[in-house]
């Protein structure tokens, strides 16, 4: 939170979006773990967001929240999260999505409108719109719509170019960053220094400007904000650049969308302000400052939208700053890749329904175009930075494979009621989070598989020591009188029972402890001549984090994917790729999968 | 498409949005079926669209293309798709949907700029706005937001009530309808006389009103549409009540959305508009005319609005025209129980952001509340039809049964390489649309499982007559050869081949044919002890048609649901109730499952 003050105040180029985005699924983890017992930040009813299914959907939430917040933008929250940073989705999810924002959105009112008077600095102005655009009535005709086509067609192209380049710098930037704390320093000092020099010398290149007459009270404008910046300029002048330079990023794009301003800009001014922005955009984002893309290129999409519509200004009779709106539109499509959140988002930056077919049609365009060069920039940094994420959909070599030919070894399975060494054994030498059940002679006439026990619920048994001198199989009843349901509860990160915590006496490594009553008798599994994309898809549309192979033939068998669990801030994402298994007899087991979002994590993903 | 017209036309209290949606859906039906031969409607490239997914995906864009069209609301139209429509959804969908809807916008606004001379009578006014509010500033403070949350709760109220009632006259209405034409057309005639009844002489019963001083140019109204109707006045006055009976639905719900306008109607004519609102869309739902629930519910709820909105006008200092808004909003989210999609829709018809807040607290307000008595509409109406309907999760029954619980017979299964007499004994006698394929010795050592044969794929298998005179097994190639992959393509509803077309020889019927070839070697399979609320949950969410269960013992099991296609307009549902099992042997087979939407079954279903 104070990073991104600081950095947004220090007028980098950067957006407040990605971190607030952070700080919302931050918070929705501090209590989905249930608060925090050390601070005494804690509930008795946060209790029940203690397993998966409830704490991921609340970081959605929080997710929706953060963008919400960001762009007081609350229906563009919601969408946001469901299309960029959920994988998987359901009704209720929605709906506590929309009431999260719909809370966000009547608080941040509340606020707004108690800082009206001017109490809160830049707070209170401009309402829940940032960039009210509703007084412009826009009709278009046909040389109108070629000239937006033309723009969404570059735009794709710069957006896909930008993602390009961010790829690079930021694999450079990652060799810098991995040097230790000065050269992290050194690098924002030196990003900081250039982004000075940009904004306090390239306005002397602009020439004064004088000012319209219809607007002779406001300029130049004395202040922090507004249209016309005076820097340097004799009375009655102002000087175009220090306009957009000496303003905040929101203030700029205000200006460069606002409408009526046909000539405020030089073409030179807004050329080099376009280069300037999108080049420190680039060299900004990856730097030790948490940052979020949206502005930077909402901002230089803009500046390329007025120069195109100062460009076009004799084929089409469109405003320059609806031609902004566009451009910033081109480049959100460009370079994010959503569709329908972005779309959202603009109109509930600028309030103007009326381009909605236009911004639909430019970010439909610039998706496309950019599509066909590479990736989206949020997908491009979870490949780089080596995050595991499975796609939803499969990859084509996996049509050819089957599940049986990811089997490998060694993997470890347990008997029903299994000898207490063994786990101990078996927990300490591997990492594995989920082990199948197979009930062997003499407890079952052939080998049964009973399903699956995971690993912090064996922890929680084992930690309480009911064992047995004879293998023989108990009523399940018996650990239910023992444990309740919170004591399987999932523990916030990092406070789980460990395997090094427990201790055992000789005698007790040689008892026997009952794993019917915490296995899952209900593991998802798959035959093991099953198509590998239908096992994948089967993975990731149920959100899995095991899913057992059975042979076709008597013998019982288990996959495991053993996919690193990797996070990326809000969004979580798995490679297919990047999978090891293991197998031993003939069993495998895909271990832990959709771990969706662990944003205390991701400290180095900046969004 | 004519019936909504004249149904329009004829100034019953009906939405156009239900049979534009369902246009939109059939347009798509009819594309994904390759168009129609019969007619010569048809193109190459659509068999692309002869199989389920594409044509799914197909026929949930029309359907976002109709509320697009319909409401002039591009996002809440995929919104709409994805909230209520769709059972299943992928990201590229997504992006499809918003094409269509982007296409739809260009094309309407285009359509209006047209017409804007006045060409085509009412279509070109308003513009892609139906209800333009945004010209009104509101503010707002803490008695507003009471008075807003009463709203809401009654709203709710009055939601569910409107549900409830709904549902009870639907039943009569369908046990009238079933009687023959004469009793529908009968029953048409009662509902048209009593609204023209309460159109005509409703606004008798209302004292005439002075003009007021600012509006003495358009009071009274002269034409079709407008604020003040005359109707029995003396000059300089107008009558409240015909000023909204005498109007299209739209310009009556634009009438009551207007600002600035507190005085306009005396309470006593909103309260009996108000009645006769809520009643008579009660009962013009479910005759024989194709009608939506939207606008009724808008405009009942945009008079009770202005009612609460009159009431409290001594708390609260918001207009009652806004009250009006969100009235409907309330009586919306009481009714049709989505958030996110009528949230945006209203956004998209009144183009007034700033109420976005307001309007998002009294959709979760009312939804809240109504949820509490009884379920969604739509929901109603599907069960009302015994449409059978999975929900998108488990009955909570579910969990204290295993996927062998519901496994009975006879199931009929074939071996790998069967008797050509077996099989079509098979089709004739059996409704199956799936058969495991079972391997038994001597093609094999132990039975095992190849996969899944359907019924299209054995037809066509068997129209090709390559059978054998012994029992052996093919290569794959062979069968390819023969066969192009369009040969298996899905044929439109009814066109397929059928058991009863194809003739056989005594020779024939004893020959053998090789089904290796064409069975789903990869189905999905759940093992016999799987919890039947998890294998309910992989049926939905990977939307499949057939599940396979194998036993955790060597033998293999295959069930099936036989659940009779249903259909409703545009979105499928499917009763997990409504389930019979076969068996046979010891397998059971899951049956015709996720054939989302069918628009031409249900002919019988207005929305």
């Amino acid at each position: 939170i104070f990073g991104s003050i600081l950095g947004v105040s220090a007028g980098f180029v950067l957006g407040k979006e990605g971190p607030m985005v952070h700080t919302g699924a931050c918070i929705a983890n501090l209590l989905g773990q249930g608060g925090s017992r050390k601070y005494h930040l804690t509930c008795n009813w946060l209790r029940y967001f203690k397993n998966d299914r409830d704490r991921r959907d609340l970081i959605t939430c929080g997710c929706a929240a953060g963008v919400a917040a960001a762009f007081r933008a609350p229906v563009g929250g919601v969408l946001f999260a469901l299309e960029e940073a959920a994988s998987w989705w359901r009704s209720a999810l929605l709906w506590r999505a929309f009431f999260t924002t719909a809370v966000v959105a009547v608080v941040l009112r509340t606020l707004i409108e108690f800082c009206r008077s001017g109490k809160c600095g830049l707070f209170g102005q401009g309402g829940l719109i940032m960039f009210d655009l509703s007084s412009t009535v826009a009709t278009y005709s046909s040389p109108d719509l070629l000239a937006i086509i033309l723009l969404g067609i570059i735009g794709g192209i710069f957006g896909g170019l930008f993602n390009f380049l961010l790829d690079k710098i930021l694999r450079i930037y990652s060799i810098i960053n991995e040097r230790g704390a000065p050269s992290k320093i050194l690098l924002t000092i030196i990003v900081s220094v250039i982004t000075s020099m940009c904004s306090y010398g390239l306005p002397w290149l602009a020439s004064c400007t004088q000012c319209p007459e219809d607007a002779v009270e406001q300029c130049p404008t004395v202040g922090r904000s507004g249209n016309y910046k005076n820097f340097q300029c004799p009375p009655g002048y102002y000087n175009g650049m220090a306009s957009l330079f000496f303003n905040t990023n929101d203030d700029a794009i205000r200006n460069l969308f606002s409408t009526g301003t046909a000539t405020e800009y030089h073409m030179s001014s807004l050329f080099i302000f376009f280069v300037a922005i999108y080049c420190l955009g680039l060299v900004t984002y990856g730097i030790a400052v948490p940052s979020g893309l949206f502005i930077p290129v909402i901002l230089a999409g803009a500046t390329y939208g007025r120069i195109v519509g100062t460009l076009l200004g004799s084929i089409s009779s469109l405003d320059p700053g609806l031609f902004a709106l566009l451009g910033a539109a081109s480049f959100l499509g460009g370079t994010m890749r959503m569709t329908v959140s972005v779309c959202v988002i603009l109109l509930e930056l600028t309030n103007d329904l009326q381009m909605l077919p236009l911004v639909m049609l430019v970010l439909l365009i610039s998706k496309t175009i950019a599509d066909s060069f590479n990736k989206g920039v949020y997908d491009q940094i979870v490949v780089m930075k080596g995050l595991p994420y499975m796609e939803a959909h499969a990859e084509p070599y996996m049509r050819h494979l089957v599940a049986g030919d990811v089997v490998t070894g060694p993997l470890i399975t347990f008997s029903g009621v299994e000898k207490v060494g063994d786990i101990v054994t078996a927990l300490r030498i591997t990492g594995h989070n989920g082990f199948p059940v197979v009930d062997e002679p003499p407890l079952t006439e052939v080998p049964e598989l009973v399903g699956l026990v995971i690993r912090s619920h064996l922890l929680v048994l084992l930690k309480g020591k009911m064992f047995m001198k004879e293998p023989v199989k108990m009523s399940g009843s018996f650990v239910m009188e023992r444990f309740g349901a919170f004591d399987f509860a999932k523990a916030g990160s990092g406070k789980g029972l460990k395997i090094e915590d427990l201790h055992f006496t000789d005698e007790e490594m040689q008892m026997y402890v009952d794993l019917h009553a915490i296995a899952n008798t209900s593991p998802y599994t798959v035959v093991e001549t099953m198509s590998l994309a239908k096992a994948a898809l089967l993975f990731r549309e149920l959100g899995l984090r095991h899913l057992l192979v059975v042979p076709k033939t008597p013998y019982v068998r288990v996959l495991t994917l053993s996919l690193t669990i990797y996070i990326m801030c809000v969004c979580v994402f798995f490679f297919s790729r990047v999978m090891h298994f293991l197998t031993h007899y003939n069993m495998i087991l895909y271990q832990p999968f959709p771990l969706w979002i662990v944003p205390f994590i991701c400290k180095g993903v900046h969004r």
